[in-house]
């Protein structure tokens, strides 16, 4: 029977393993609470390892929290922060921005492919100069995007000058950051410090984990307080090793970029077949765990009669295909085939 | 060897085995996310049916913000909130409640034992009833108490009918509810809902969970919205079932209870002990899983040196001993063990 | 000399004699503070009587908290507000909406010459419905518009209905609600609770008076607690006759009317006048005090360098040349002279 | 007949002439909004004149805003702010700091006669420095005190000490910073910027304006953004020179300060008064304009009896007595004789 449920979210799948087993370990005895803790040192030394900086590491339960807490850190409630008009922090966070920060202004631009374009948000920060209107503070990136599109080295680089040009800080959101890397085969320096990123929202829910993100402060003096403002949100765990644990699991032997390279490759290998398809149009290039396409509403309903699951209203519309580390070809092979079945396309 | 961190914290020890293998078991196939989920569904219908009412069910990540968006639902800015002066959200919590309430004031009266003393609390709320000063709007109530006491159901049913008197809503602090439930042995709705209490902030993780406490709504018409405010709050868990699922684990087959019983037993054995020696005062009835202790400052740092960890700045001074799920019978004894030596106390 | 500031905003203008005259009243002996007293007990008294309706008053000290005050306590932080993406409360209070709701979001949507479109409306609360995403819950209207346009009764009725169906609450920002009502030669209960609204925010400095608006609530229950409200947020007047009298003395004698019309008259003349000039292009109906025109960029250079001050920032650009009570006829030809002059063009 | 208002409060008087006349003058044709304007430029000038100091000046509406703004300027969310248990901002403006601040936390410390005791501040800083408290970050200081008294130069200067050594910064709360000058006859900077005051919450209305204090930052640096600020919080007058203007006719020919020591001199005679009837007793040192007496509730009860309006529950109780600049010798000599009529005592 096929897995209806396996395209409709990467947060639908469960623990991988190694986060499993990170977390398993971490289950032995007594240990110091809210992260004062050898777990949670060892994670946040592995990550400095990973990007190869010394980097300030605090982890949150989700990433709604991890972006508005960085957000919030980042800004003054008279500020704004500028984000692409599909971003995550604008579109399915309930205002949670707004009001971490206590009524920061997110203000969108748009952008091809789901990337900001800097010329919308050149003109965007340039036109209101007065008290009257949030003063630009911050500038969002997500990576990968929201449609599953990869920025590369080079535009972060842009991004990164374009913001010291113009005073403004740089946040990346990366719920789907070990996607990015692993769809770009780069250092993950690169596309962070090394290209002017202040502050990287690292996922760790989308890549296999339970529960939790890290924020990680490349600028170590922007980390500055930054525990009292998790504790007083509610994101300071007690038995903080079970969020951290993971992490080690993850980032020991390459796990996060192998589940996540196994997620784009599912993608590519849907996109592929889907591609074939006379009716199915994909949206945009696939550069990471997610397929957007565009069909026929009937055929949607279709789909949606015979069980599958996956959301219309997220992006530009369409239908949005995720693939997460537990991915598995057959469930590929049963979706194309039965959209290829509905479409009167023998595959 | 001694566990010299056994008695610092309930948040020092692990997962208890029910939780863990209730977890274990929700890590299988795709879910779909933020609660819509069968595990979920499950833990909240098992809560309903531990107290007994159409309760409605919420479950967050800590705590901290199980408290802090219970009385943001119950209050507006300029409302305040009545507690203990030693209660968790007063002296524990940074600031979350105002932070989550844009400004709600806590104010705390006293009471012997860690219990409110609602003579006090009737001076307190009816000093002023000017605009200049917040206006009284929820009474809080932690069970068990920071002091490891515990409110008898007639107690609870007292602040339950102050609180219809005086037009406030009763919120509960149950972050050690178990214990409570197990110290009094009595039915869990009536030292909650039958006594008058709106809302209970159950607690997960000091029972023997991970992560996650649950908000219990007992009058359902106060939860309206309330899942919209914890989205926006970054209390709404992604693959929520990892959350859920451990409450099964710990509903059925009243885990909770045998768990927290445990505990509180320990905490009895480990006072009487220390009850024969001389230099050691108990400070409180030991009605939970909390000993306190008062000990010649000499003693407090003699056994820190030995390596002896335990909190003195909680609650009203003293050494705070803890027990937990994970206590065991050794480490009661290394401790009494080494205070009675230190005290030139044979047993 | 031309009186080069007379056209650009009705806020350069002073105190017209009534207000004045009210205010030096009031300014005699002792009176109780905080709105106890009997110049407060008359201008709302007043206000009553002009609406005729059993309304709840209260004066605040600027346009930005009469507004964000307002929609705080029709709000919670995870609703949303939606208005005319050129409304005052998106574009010029520098996010004070947001900060005073902790974290309400603003949403708009288009509309023709500075007036909601309800279809856009309607598109724009009914694509969402998850809790991702701010709940709608306030429809807000400007009388007159940001564009110097007016609402018709049936146009606001149209709004009320739209509101009620909707299950939102109806705002009236009006900050020149003076000018429409003089434009509409309406009475003010059929721009208002009439037509359904429930709150209106009734300017009274661009009328005329130096400081302050009232804040009217049409259904009584929702003003409960709205005094707490003002005091925690800094909106309390400690000498509250001096922000009450000069509404007893705009309102007696149909003052506030008169000067209105005086304004909305003027913005006429200064219409007609413009209108013959062939490089100047009058951009919206002139409905009320603004009269916005599109004109050769040299020409606005030119009108500049002259002295002459107007806003080009406001609105969809253009220029804004804004008539008040003070406006005087002399102002008027000068400017249009100069104007025709510049163009090449002879009167 | 005798003025049975005149005692309650400072802010029962209306507006004095010097403070009225210049908002007449300044009442004459157009000028530009929010503060770019001469008679704010003036005032802002005659304010560094008057402190012989390069300060930054901003003109808000009322007094809790000018501490809550500035608090919230010195402050994060998780920081908390240290004052007298007799504060106004703790006992007086409705939780409107916590607002401001998304969440400050005010924490008191008791002093007699109503002044800080730096030893009690110091033991409640360094109880505790762990991040489930709150992290102090200002000092408060209310000169003259709530209880009319008043902080020697020498006392600002050790707790700006204080406030160095702890890395804690200084506000100055002056609703009734005049009377303190005059009761002082020291330089305004020796008890602000020259004791190491960061920044004063100038009082304007108790001094005789009818609304409007002015918020001065000694080090400039801390203004950075202020405008923003005021702007967001609704606290930007768009006819600020109707605001500003009256600090210039204070200013001028020293009327602040005459008029400041009318009401203490006036306050010195009612003591005096007061002193030789033997059922009165004066409460505290009568440095200000305010007098604080105990009498028999009787005695209480018959004065609000014949007509007499004083506060009682303001500061440690008693009878509260507040001279103003318009109080005038024969309200002194009524309520004087009243009072020794009902005490049976012969003046």
């Amino acid at each position: 029977m096929p897995n209806y449920l396996a395209f409709a979210s990467d947060n639908y799948a469960g623990v991988c393993p190694e986060a499993w087993q990170a977390m398993a370990e971490a289950n032995t005895g007594f240990v110091s609470s809210y992260g004062d803790d050898p777990w949670t040192a060892q994670a946040c030394s592995l990550i400095r390892d990973t990007f190869e900086t010394d980097c300030q590491v605090f982890f949150v339960f989700n990433g709604t929290a991890a972006n508005s807490l960085a957000l919030a850190s980042l800004c003054q409630s008279y500020h704004s922060v500028i984000c692409h008009e599909l971003a995550h922090i604008e579109t399915d966070e309930c205002g949670a921005p707004e009001f971490f920060s206590n009524g920061t202004k997110i203000l969108t631009a748009p952008g091809a492919e789901g990337k900001l374009d800097l010329a919308a948000v050149e003109q965007l920060i340039t036109r209101r100069s007065d008290i009257h209107y949030p003063k630009p503070r911050v500038l969002c990136l997500t990576q990968a995007t929201e449609l599953g599109t990869v920025y590369t080295p080079a535009e972060v680089d842009a991004a990164g000058a374009f913001a010291r040009q113009h005073g403004l800080r740089l946040q990346m959101d990366g719920a789907r950051f070990a996607n990015a890397v692993a769809s770009l085969g780069c250092h993950p320096g690169d596309i962070t410090w090394r290209a002017g990123v202040d502050l990287l929202c690292f996922g760790g829910a989308k890549n296999g984990m339970a529960v939790g993100e890290a924020v990680v402060f490349f600028k170590k003096e922007l980390a500055e307080e930054f525990d009292y403002r998790c504790k007083q949100a509610g994101q300071l765990a007690s038995k903080m090793r079970f969020l951290a644990a993971p992490w080690s699991g993850m980032l020991q032997n390459n796990a996060w970029i192998k589940r996540a390279t196994h997620a784009n490759r599912c993608a590519q290998t849907l996109a592929d077949q889907l591609r074939a398809i006379p009716q199915v149009e994909l949206m945009f290039p696939v550069q990471a765990n997610a397929v957007f396409v565009s069909m026929p509403q009937a055929l949607i309903d279709s789909l949606h009669r015979l069980g599958w699951h996956f959301y219309s209203f997220i992006g530009a519309g369409g239908a949005r295909l995720m693939c997460s580390w537990a991915t598995e070809e057959s469930y590929i092979e049963a979706l194309v085939s039965d959209i290829s079945e509905l479409s009167g396309h023998s595959c």
